[in-house]
């Protein structure tokens, strides 16, 4: 119960985070809600797609196309308000970015695949929709070059697998999993940790 | 019969499309082809993989290669003069746009999912050709940004639905969904309706 | 035995070449990881998907993962010196292309697909990877645009499907596929062949 209110507010802060880049990019109503059901939905339609799970859960479950609709029209009326809680969306972000990564490691691995082609997927889950959104705006994107992104992912993940291989409880697993992810990601983004870049091209 | 017959028109209209965009970004002969089929074939095709229909139709039905490819060719030759045609070319694509919706959205529904997810899917197959053929060039998709596009794809898949599901026979509703949507297209393009943009980014 | 060596070659060279890309685009040493495992897995991926192999067989290989990171990393840390080897990466790129055309096209054969969507499908594997690099790093992809690359895997994909169905053995047509490819493509890029661009666009 808790995990399905905490994928809803992940759905909803995915949602916002594109329609909030497609408002900057002046798209109309329309094109505001699809990028936002677009990056809410994304990372799920790009790992059922991998799994053969057809068609995507994300397209099926009328929760997940009511809460990213409702996320993009509110920010679509109060962009200006949405934009100054900078740090909330952050913070969201995060949240949203570990569960998403846990709930696909786990659907993955449910299929019986092999491990690390569960945290392959699990971490195109999570950063499945930002990739999206950033491609349809014409953005390289974000989650390739911002501070330790898919890294805390990849993380999590890798937690997921090792957890429900040593037989964890399946909701321990997910918590710890999604708290280390947001919590990487978080500290990452408070300390302004970067991975490195290639020498002879720093700024 | 009549319904084969435009379909490949709208395949070999989506086809010029690519190509006419293609040829302005200076891409070779090749590239011009390979554009006018990616935009003609890959709404059918993202459908056929969101729906799990391997491997997708648009490959496997060789007259849907033929008359893309001629269609591209045709426009490498006389680009010039497609290029006048700009009336013929918009009124093409509307009656293309409608098509592939009305067919998206009842090869979805074929399949058993749920009403939304067929408008969906039917939403994906008429504008994803078109989305496609901007990423490529590296545009924001137009779809996303023109007058009415993706809503007059959205009002014939929910026709479709509703027509299929009080038992309308098949080609009544196949006609009349094509016909709104490429009529709301045609009325939004000659009134240049447009759908808001968000307060304060107004042009 | 030999194939596989010349197919780990292959994912080597077009993951190095994903990550070149990527250290000039600034990306960070995750981002170049991530790019690098896009560009040689990419078009396989994509040929899975297309065919309905769940999940692709990219990411249950663990060679296919460990091989790309690898050329990877190892571009990261010496790009200037890999950089300068610009004519060995040109001539990997071009036996890499070969070899992806070739395992695609015959993957596709045996899941029983008629000729041209194996063409096609095995033309997607060849030069899917570097078309996913271009769009990620948001330029139009080099594949639609440079001399002789696209036509150079249709060319090979043609030879397989003929051999194939001509009862040739399957190493000979895999040889003979690649060779065909590789030679085109060198031999286009030796003579600066290109495919014409539309009359009066010339630059």
């Amino acid at each position: 119960m808790l995990l399905i209110v905490l994928e809803l507010i992940g759905l909803a802060v995915f949602a916002a985070s594109g329609a909030l880049a497609a408002v900057r990019a002046r798209l109309d109503l329309f094109g505001v809600v699809v990028l936002g059901l677009t990056t809410a939905l994304g990372g799920g339609i790009l790992r059922d797609v991998l799994l053969g799970i057809h068609p995507p859960t994300s397209l099926t479950t009328w929760t997940y196309l009511v809460v990213p609709v409702g996320a993009a029209l509110g920010v679509f009326g109060f962009h200006p308000q949405v934009a100054k809680l900078r740090r909330a969306v952050l913070l969201a972000d995060a949240v949203g970015l570990g569960l998403f990564t846990v709930s696909g490691t786990a659907t993955a691995l449910n299929t019986g695949v092999p491990a690390y082609t569960a945290c392959l997927i699990g971490m195109t889950a999570g950063i499945g929709g930002g990739a999206l959104r950033d491609l349809l705006l014409r953005e390289i994107p974000l989650v390739l070059r911002r501070e330790i992104y898919a890294l805390a992912a990849l993380a999590g993940a890798v937690v997921v697998v090792v957890g429900t291989r040593t037989g964890w409880p399946a909701a321990l697993v997910a918590v710890v999993g999604a708290t280390i992810v947001s919590a990487v990601r978080l500290v990452a983004l408070w300390r302004q940790w970067n991975a490195p870049v290639a020498k002879g091209l720093e700024r």
